[in-house]
């Protein structure tokens, strides 16, 4: 069994012309024998965003902390801790902080694609 | 895409010999379209615990709110808010509420058992 906590592994930043100001980490994947799926932690600082993009595979997010808008079929849906948001396959999808802390979600991902 | 407040489902009450003080909910599940892992969460009220206990699929979780212990191999593990816990399949856990206020987490499972 392993206990983390989400501010211990080390965390890779993404930040160029589509994304700003996130960082990614990964609490569970395939190093800890978890062969299903992959749980990673996004942050993202004040202003953030991520890509708005679309793959062939889904999201599972829980938002632990702070206060968002998920894009969703040309409309901004606002979340914040305590919402969870499926984002289905091959749907185009994009996260942004409207807030002025860092919002952080957890976002799982099934097997196969890069973990980060 | 879905968005669904965790509070927004209907939950179930968990209370038996075994376990106390547990509402369950669905938050991401086969009926939404995940096919491959259904996101569920857990609310443990003060002096609640869930069942000690093993089954033959891993639990990935990671703690919203709240502070706790995880069984883990014959002690108590400390756990509270921004936590992760991977309990690989067939491992015995058990999770209790150590504190005064609810204990919330998120806990997946890969597709097969049980949603709820």
């Amino acid at each position: 069994m392993k206990v983390v906590h989400y501010s211990e592994p080390t965390a890779r930043q993404f930040e160029s012309e589509v994304v700003r100001g996130v960082s990614g980490r990964v609490l569970i994947g395939r190093e800890d024998g978890a062969d299903h799926f992959c749980m990673r932690l996004f942050e993202l600082a004040a202003g953030g965003f991520t890509p708005r993009h679309r793959h062939d595979w889904e999201h599972e997010v829980f938002v632990h902390a702070g206060a968002g808008q998920v894009y969703r079929d040309g409309t901004w849906v606002a979340v914040a801790a305590g919402h969870a948001v499926f984002v289905p396959a091959n749907e185009e999808h994009q996260f942004r902080n409207t807030g002025s802390e860092p919002l952080r979600f957890v976002c799982l991902i099934p097997a196969g694609p890069p973990e980060l």
